[in-house]
Formats: structure tokens, sequence, C-alpha cells
């Protein structure tokens, strides 16, 4: 909800900040929303899915704290922002589950039209700055965009893992599948890279993965 | 839950690298249980109460895009760092009221140890990076923790104002309480303390806070 803002008694002069401030504050309540984006990945306690609010804030941790791992020159606080952001457009165009086939093939066109809807928000200035390190998330190229992309990766699978499978077997994921969405993502980070193949073999050994 | 690893099979040279990285991996999972603390303020849409994970995203977006209002030279990587992991020690301490005066009185007891074990499970260096983190927070006499302490307070202060002090009233919480709890962080603040101060009049007259 919206609470009324009145803007009596307030100086002429003072309008064009206090609109921006205004602005700010309406996206800070607008994303709000993202609390309560269900995924399909569970809690590591697997008492319930997480939200895109808690995904995002894991993400942002866990660039922070795997900084080492990006190549040298990568811009973390960009990566940071991104990852915080990446989700935001999932207020309108709905969680798409990453084995979800049918779901992603309008995804782009759903999420680019909330992109223009949720930035807008923003003053114009904030509005190009957040559009762009989405833009850019989804575009995959730079080494911010890819680093971000191990972290968007990396973390449901870590959480299907120490849930042993919980998600994965909900849907009958196969081995394939996992390879197919993780290798590319995760193949020039060798912590990550080595440490998702060997799980997938222990997962596919303990039932949490379809061998085929 | 904590799934058993195997180290079988690896190279000798390569263990202090894969115990880091192992280290670094126990953390992630061990916070993800801020998913589950609980706070006292709402959701905007009013719909439940939010958790910490949640919390901590949104003070780290309003950081991402309030970094004008701090003050020229302000650190705003390392306020970023301190609002994702300011909570974590609520993880053992559990949240804390801002009114509530009993809980308050060892919480700070209660935290330090708590802080002590969870930046504990990362290797040293970044024990102490992020344990350095929380305690300047903690401190609040740097201008990265004032600003972090200005989006702690804000946050839930706007979520109240939105949703029609649910939460207020649920404490029957008086004007000077939060007065007592604002200025100090907002004073220096010019669009946060006027928002606050022109909304806090407002929720009085609306009946949502107790006018003594």
């Amino acid at each position: 909800m919206i609470a009324g803002r009145g803007t009596e008694g307030r100086d002429q002069d003072e309008m064009p900040d206090q609109n921006r401030f205004e602005k700010q504050l309406d996206f800070i309540g607008e994303i709000d929303k993202v609390k309560e984006i269900y995924r399909q990945t569970y809690l590591v306690s697997g008492s319930r899915k997480e939200n895109d609010a808690e995904h995002s804030w894991h993400l942002a941790v866990m660039a922070a704290l795997f900084s080492e791992y990006a190549p040298a020159g990568t811009d973390m606080v960009k990566v940071v922002k991104m990852v915080l952001i990446h989700d935001l457009v999932e207020i309108d165009a709905g969680d798409t589950y990453l084995f979800d086939e049918v779901g992603t093939r309008d995804k782009a066109e759903r999420e680019t039209k909330a992109a223009e809807r949720i930035f807008g928000i923003l003053p114009e200035d904030q509005n190009r700055e957040f559009h762009e390190y989405w833009r850019e998330f989804e575009d995959g190229k730079t080494s911010e965009a890819k680093f971000a992309l191990v972290m968007d990766r990396f973390q449901p699978f870590y959480h299907n893992w120490m849930t042993r499978g919980i998600s994965w077997i909900e849907h009958d994921v196969k081995r394939s599948q996992v390879l197919s969405r993780m290798e590319p993502a995760l193949k020039d980070y060798p912590p990550f890279y080595n440490y998702m193949i060997e799980k997938v073999e222990e997962a596919v050994k303990s039932g949490w993965l379809l061998p085929s």
C-alpha cells in the first residue's frame, strides 16, 4: 500500500530534490514485493522455499566473500549491485524455474517490460544506471556479469545439495539438466566448478538427481 | 543440515585452498539461518513480518540508491558490506525489538559471543575483516557506520509508515520513543530526518503512534 504524501507547506525551491527523494522512496517501497516472490529453492534448513529478496541478499554476501575468485580487475561493487537488483523484474514477470522450458520462452519479453516499469520509478539518472546493471547482467558478457551469474547459479545448487536435493526430487531433475545449466556458467571458476561436478555425481548416487 | 563432504582423492597440494573454500561455504550455509530470524516490522504489503535477510537486502539496495546523501568520502562498499552482515549475530542472539528495554540490557554481550562464533567459521583473514565491519557498525563512530545506521533505522520506520503503523500499534509505541531512537541517528541527514519528523506527526494524528 502506498500511503498518501502531502507536499503542502514546502518551499518551492526544495521541490526538485524533494521529488527526487520521493521517487527513490517509491522505488524502495515497490521493490519490497520481491520478498513475496518465491523460488523453487528451499532454505538450507529445508523448512520452506526461499524468496527473491533472501536469494539476492545471499548472493551479495557471496560476492563480497568470494571476490578472490573473480578475475583481476572485476568491479566487485558492480557485481554486488547487479546481484542485489537482478531479480526485481520478477515482481511483474514472476519466477521462472531454471528447468521450466515452456516458461523460459517468453521470459525475456516479460522481463524487459518489467524492467522498464520498475526502474522507471527512479529518477532518470538512477533509472538508467540500475536498468543498465540489469541489462548487463542479462547479456552476460562482461566479467562482472559472468561472476554475478556464478553466484546466481551456484547458490541454488548449494541449497539443493545441502537439502538432499528436495527441489531436484520434486521436479524430477536430471543430471544432464543440471550440468547443461551449470557448466557454461561455472567452467572458468575452478572452486565452484569442481565442487559442483563432485556433488552432482554424489547426488546421482544418492538418488537426488535422475542419472540420465 | 550440513551434508558430509568427502576429501578423498584430492591432491595434497590442493588442500589449503580447498579448506579455505570449504570454510567459506560453511559460512554461506550457516548464515542462511537469518532467513528465519523474524523481526517486528511488517512487509509493505502488511501480509507478514519480515526476516533479517530480507531487511538486510533492503538496506543494501538503499545504501546503493541513497549514496548521494552520505558525506563525501564515505566508503559505500564498506557501508554495503556492513548492512549485509550487521544482523548475522541474531542467528545466536535473536532479534531484540528496538523498543524492548529489558532485552536490550544484555544484548551487547549476547551479540559479541555470537559474532565470535559466526565470523569464526570463516578463514582467519575474512573472520577478522567481517568481524571488524560488524564491530565498526556497532561502535557507530565512522561515517560508514553512521550512514549504515541511517539505513537500519529508516527502513523499518518507512515500513511502519507504509503499513499504517501496524507494528507501532501492536506494541503501543509512543511518539517520544520513536523520536528518541530516530533523532540521534538521522539528525545529520536532512532528507531522512525531515521525512521522519513529518510522518511521525501524521502518524500521531492518525492514531498509529501514541501522542506522549
